[in-house]
């Protein structure tokens, strides 16, 4: 669950499009936390996630203190690749009138900027179900 | 709460300076929200709440993907200006080692930007206790 | 041109990838200007050029301090919609070597919110030259 | 010279009192380089300028795409910390009629984040004039 913070408004009065990326991102590390995935490493090895394209649509606009759940899964998984996908909507909303749909693709690199392959292990468990239970409502 | 997002931090490491006014003003906006009293609207009038003046002061870092606590409260209130002071701490740690402390002196003013007095009956609710129970544990 | 802030750097010593949305924002209102179209009104008439969809491809990181360059141009123009490209490099690199690529689509709405053709004048200076020739080199 | 960016309003339409902040970062950097002094690096030696307390006053709002100057300089200048001094103007506005002033108080620490005594030559570098005398009128 994320609030819209007053800070994330321009003149407009909604969301500033660059907003939806932190919560995006809100969005993957929390994916990864369930997965028992850190952001920053992986089973004690440094690892980087940086995006090397992304998408976005956006459907309808979010207003200051609105309430949104950020929906993530695993759309492609490749060898040196994972593509993020994501659904922002209003909490309790219907899941067809979503606000902003869109993803993001991450190379797996280590400390050093260095293309490295996704262990099997980390891409069945990238794909796999949540393995932390605990509710974490919040960003 | 508040998690401190990627996009929060900056090259060396922590969350960056201007990072904390977002955080501010998600304790300030929840602050009020407790009091029944919305951050754009008051009882059915539309105010702004401009701030005049801020100060802060940081102990120490704060990392990605900590989890932060706001505490805020009033500490003074004159006829036209409100003064919120807050506390940032990891969840969990002792009161004593904050990471931020800092206030921000806001004035009320109408939609025109027109400097307004606060309403009696709006100052004892600002300087009360919370009315709504209900955890609000996200941001 | 734009120079990285530090606050646009995040733990991993690069430009966020929100900050390009700003970036590209500044170079989609640099263009509009050198129209002489403002990004907030066109000849009289209050528009709002809200972004329907956006797509971005990272090639390599971009640096504290390091001087950017965006080039804009218009490379679709529909009734309704305006999709502006963006390209930025570094100052001084060779064309090929950019930083980030991407685009945008606006559509155009009156202050209200609806959708609005775009007559045939602003299209017209949309997508042709600068008028302006004072150097803009800020932002 | 700075311009206040779209992304950088809020939806009261002024600039968001956090982007003050950035722009402040923006000036202490100038100020840095135009006395030879990287903001990261100071004669061959990484260095941090860790914030330990800041201030700010808000005399007028700031508009999308208005033309701001940072005024930045050096107020006092202790054995281990720096105070900045800012104000924020309009380009060509009386100096009186300011928008926003403020300080910064930074601390110097070596790479690890350890307290380091400001070397004399810097401090004299640091409250000196200008050296580079190159304009530079961007940000």
């Amino acid at each position: 669950l994320i609030r819209v913070r007053f800070a994330d408004t321009d003149q407009m009065g909604v969301a500033h499009h660059a907003s939806y990326l932190t919560y995006f991102e809100a969005g993957r590390v929390e994916y990864l936390r369930r997965r028992d995935l850190s952001y920053v490493e992986w089973l004690g090895i440094p690892v980087r996630l940086p995006i090397v394209e992304l998408s976005m649509r956006f459907h309808r606009p979010a207003r200051f203190d609105q309430q949104l759940v950020v929906t993530t899964w695993v759309d492609k998984l490749t060898q040196y690749s994972i593509r993020f996908a994501y659904r922002v909507s209003e909490v309790g909303a219907n899941e067809k009138t979503y606000i902003v749909k869109g993803h993001t693709r991450q190379a797996l690199t280590d400390a050093a900027g260095e293309l490295r392959e996704i262990p099997e292990a980390i891409a069945e468990r990238l794909a796999g179900p949540e393995l932390s239970s605990r509710p974490e409502n919040l960003v």
